[in-house]
């Protein structure tokens, strides 16, 4: 199946709520303006990006997450596909863009007051503004709540006095901060009274207006990179820089002019967490991102194993066409059908994202009932997503390098600098081993507030006390498999059932462990670390649910008979292969018997080989201009060099 | 532990046969010359390696495997122990030095007779005359045997004419192509009165002394690539470019002066591949750098993960170090554990070369009996560890770049560089999933030598008619596992049994498979392919083996029982690691109860934890000079900023 309806029927549902921003997108994005730098220099790049950045504002792109009081377009989903589309182009470009208007914007809409959007946001949007969010240092990047960095108020001249206490607390990998920034969202210690109230962000001015280094700040340049050249990243020190009180973003904090703290949240942890809550966008944005290099990447590799031929088949007179093979199958469509299966799961995520924090209001979470539990757990499947969408981009890029050989390996055929640019997405903006420790503490917490509140020490306590009665409760007497018995390996029923009663195990037998913690004599750590293996597990089989059910469902929501079919066979080989790869835990705890185990892979090659004619309209259905596939072996002339191969 | 004494037995089974060659790589090596090159443009990169390759032909790094006659050292497992110390510098250079005297003068070597050698190979090792090896096509990679580029031979001029007859035959890829290269070893189908005789060697002139190409040929540069900027890869194209006769080079066909053709081995097929047999000491070069590139990785990310500290435990003043985190631990060791199996089996491999072609006389498997079967098994063997150790290095390169964080993304921190130079490794001097595919076929068929003569259909019916037999022939009626019974998991004996029982079953299910292509009506490519994961299979357990036998030998080699004591430990987590990644097998087939199954992952955390404390020690067996661990997170500097951050 080929046609023009089931590519556009196969579009409509890969795009979701926003193909129009998608749509737009790709018209504008395809301008000569927008075009892939090629190889330059690191200065020439980071001028071609900051250039790029321009035309971006112009176009309106910087205008979509803000409210409409300020001349956005208060449209909180839109932004967010929006940034994934930038994610087609330079990715350097992406990032830049989010830095300005995810992190540095996003920060002073999240966490200040009226008075700071008035003040700043037009300049943000129209680029006029340029700035940076700095709050990685060098010692602390997962753990930010214990950064070092103070701002200290002095209620004498009614000024925060910013610094770098030691070497550990410089800012560091600050993108914007080596060349363009001129203000930066400084995150901080902030001391009163000789009172510390835990970590705030300040607008700290970093550069004047002829660039030049702001008195008492120091700026050094990060240097090479892996990837995402267009990038200036930088380090940043602050040696006792004074800011006006009203530089700190207040919505979470407020001193008063004599130095009196106040804020609506009592607890500083907390506190903190509930600012960083208001910054998921930006984890959200990187996965969304990460999601579009692996289409491209999937795009360029599919096109080339459709016309790379090699060695001859018994009695055949032309090569075999690589995509033929079972190994190049295996190696690149469980790959697309989880890119797909991510696609759905990012689209839920936005458009819950869009309803928590809706670009033109206040988030309706101070005021809802339970929207602080509908808040955490979005920040959870967030964190979720973002990691196993940022490894699967790593492992997918690498694949189709890997597939195209020597030919991958050449920057012309655009490979390896999507390889190189995105990966870094698997440490920033969160680590992933982190993030999903973050997502497992949300499972085995419930989401509950309180939680929120506790140091290290306290949660030990939480787990060895509280986890196991919490888990218990939610999961207990539900036999999630009994009815299936031996069904057809292709039921949806029965797929989603299996990966339902895997997570429920996987949290039960984790708040066992974790309960130990509470026994006599037990070393609370090491009861935590031991199990860490069993930690990572639990969110890795949670977000393979949620991918599951949020592909179940767009399979579900298709208008075309044979679209769905089709898709149903994509979504089978993703369970499938997913419950390949875990194999031997289904097999060690009585799920599959070792038969019904052996056929898992034998229909995984089976799916593979029925997906195969359709791999070409799978990468169409993404919807990459052709102009984005700037890669000689995606287009004709590799086709055409291997069609005069062998005749 | 971790005294001198200690380290020094460490190194020297670390080090093996050739710790000489090594001891004085070493001291050479470290001279400001050698250093790395820091970030250069691709003009400057190419140059800078280029006036480096000359410095190491005047060290007399080059002479070490060519025949002392000719001024050479004549010791081939030299050569390749002294290319795998190049692994810890610029891998530029490393790639460079391969071009240029291990393909280029190596094939000279190997392929040309005495005149070719008095002719060329001093000029060689001088780098007087700097060289390329033009063998792939864009459209032929692997699949070489059925290149296109011809040289037809003219009796009336006495000279061959070489052409590129269409564009997927132009040479590609090809190092030192683009701006080095005077002369090509150019592999192309041998043309007399009409006949094909198959691929031949040919040494063919592509520029002038003043650098300019020479008439008929035409070069293009092939740019950027994702790493090893380097090395100047370039395209060529033949336009009826005429070679005296005497450029073939003769040693396995020659052809009179009236064009006759004669050959001391009959088939085409049979002869290319015993061609490409001698040329095995690249593909064991690209394993053992491979190797020496995963080193410098792990060494730079245990040294950060033993500095860098990150959240607090419950009840402790300091943060926590990175590397006492078990997920930290799982992400590094079990890679630390697999790099010393991998140096070990490659130890084994290099001494059979130097046995087999030693770099002082003929190749003793012209006389020998059974030399055949040596030399088949010793490709085989070469192809499975290259494929192992450069999925390894990746992967393993990988893992280290992102326990290193946003430091790992660093170009300062070599962590990128490493990943991106070695990238290739996985495709060149074969693809891994072809080389996988020789090791299936050399144990398919007990590498007996007549196979070499059969084409795709006569393969087809040899697994069809032969296969089942020989292999059962090989392994029948032996149990091995029967007397264990449930032994303790660090049982070396139980250990090796395990994986020669898993190798011998994957072998015969694949040969019972595979029989199925004889099936009246079967369609022999469908049952191959359908069986490729089983192939990719059998040639990765097997070499698995082969590392765990290496690894097992080298402790016992041990002369002393502290390091003896803890190489065991280190063996066992690489055994019990790779058990884990394969638990599904052993539990679908019986091998493993699911309890015992749950103890091998329970110990692999507890070798992790056992390993741990002599993580340093273990990357310091490396023996990798300190000038050459170039990267801040590596160093003191690192250290000095984590220790001031909570004091």
């Amino acid at each position: 199946m080929s046609d023009m309806a089931d590519l556009a029927e196969l579009r409509r549902v890969f795009d979701g709520h926003w193909g129009w921003v998608r749509d737009e997108a790709r018209e504008a994005l395809r301008r000569p303006e927008f075009g892939l730098a090629g190889t330059l220099g690191l200065d020439e790049h980071r001028q071609h990006v900051w250039e790029q950045l321009q035309q971006l504002a112009k176009v309106g792109h910087s205008r979509l997450g803000f409210p409409t009081r300020y001349g956005g377009a208060g449209d909180t989903g839109a932004s967010v596909v929006s940034f994934e589309m930038l994610g087609y182009g330079d990715l350097s470009l992406m990032v830049k863009s989010g830095v300005q208007w995810g992190l540095f914007g996003g920060a002073i809409q999240a966490l200040g007051t009226e008075r700071h959007h008035a003040e700043y946001l037009p300049a943000v949007m129209s680029l006029e503004l340029p700035g940076c969010f700095a709050m990685t240092e060098t010692g602390h990047g997962s753990d930010v709540q214990h950064l070092l960095t103070t701002a200290t108020y002095d209620p004498g001249t009614r000024e925060f006095v910013v610094e770098t206490p030691v070497e550990a607390a410089r800012k560091d990998y600050i993108g914007g901060a080596a060349r363009d920034a001129r203000l930066a969202v400084v995150f901080a210690q902030l001391m009163t009274n000789t009172e510390t109230h835990g970590v705030h962000a300040f607008l700290v001015p970093i550069r004047d207006d002829h660039g030049n280094p702001c008195s008492g700040v120091r700026i050094e340049d990060c240097g090479g990179k892996a990837g995402l050249t267009g990038v200036d990243n930088g380090r940043l020190w602050f040696d006792r820089v004074r800011i006006p009180r009203e530089n700190l973003l207040d919505r979470y904090g407020q001193v008063a002019e004599d130095g009196t703290y106040s804020s609506p949240i009592e607890n500083a942890g907390r506190r903190f967490f509930t600012m960083l809550g208001t910054l998921v966008r930006g984890r959200i944005s990187v996965g969304g991102g990460a999601g579009s290099a692996t289409q491209t990447a999937l795009s360029i590799a599919i096109r080339y194993g459709e016309v790379r031929r090699q060695f001859s088949a018994p009695g055949q007179d032309r090569e075999v066409v690589l995509l033929d093979y079972l190994a190049h199958q295996r190696a690149l469509l469980p790959a697309l059908a989880k890119t797909y299966a991510l696609r759905f799961a990012q689209e839920g995520l936005v458009r819950t994202l869009d309803e928590l924090q809706p670009g033109d209001g206040v988030p309706p979470h101070s005021v809802k009932k339970d929207a602080d539990v509908e808040q955490r757990e979005l920040e959870a499947r967030a964190a979720g997503l973002k990691a196993i969408a940022t490894w699967h981009a790593s492992a997918t890029i690498q694949a189709c390098r890997e597939a195209c050989g020597g030919a991958g390996y050449l920057t012309e055929n655009r490979l390896p600098q999507l390889r190189a640019d995105t990966d870094v997405f698997t440490t920033f903006e969160g680590d992933n081993r982190v993030l999903l420790q973050l997502v497992a503490k949300g499972l085995l917490t419930g989401y509950r507030d309180e939680v929120g509140d506790l140091d290290a020490f306290g949660m030990a306590r939480f787990y060895a006390d509280q986890v196991w009665e919490l888990v218990a409760e939610r999961t207990s007497a539900r036999n999630l498999l009994g009815r299936f018995g031996e069904s057809d390996l292709r039921d949806r029923e029965w797929q989603l059932a299996l990966f339902e009663d895997r997570e429920k195990h996987v949290l039960e037998g984790l708040a066992k462990r974790l309960r130990k913690a509470g026994e006599p004599g037990a070393d609370p750590f090491a009861v935590f670390n031991d199990a860490q293996d069993h930690v990572l597990r639990l969110a890795r089989v949670h977000v393979e649910r949620i991918l599951l059910e949020a592909f179940s469902a767009a399979v579900e929501g298709c208008e075309d008979d044979g679209v769905r079919a089709l898709l149903d066979r994509v979504c089978s080989l993703f369970a499938l292969s997913t419950i390949e790869a875990d194999l031997a835990w289904f097999l060690g705890h009585g799920r599959l018997t070792p038969g019904r185990a052996k056929r898992v892979t034998g229909e995984v090659n089976a799916l593979c080989q029925e997906v195969r004619p359709d791999a070409l309209l799978l990468v169409d259905g993404f919807g990459i201009p052709e102009d984005w596939l700037d890669a000689p072996i995606a287009q004709g002339a590799e086709a055409a060099r291997q069609a005069e191969a062998l005749g």
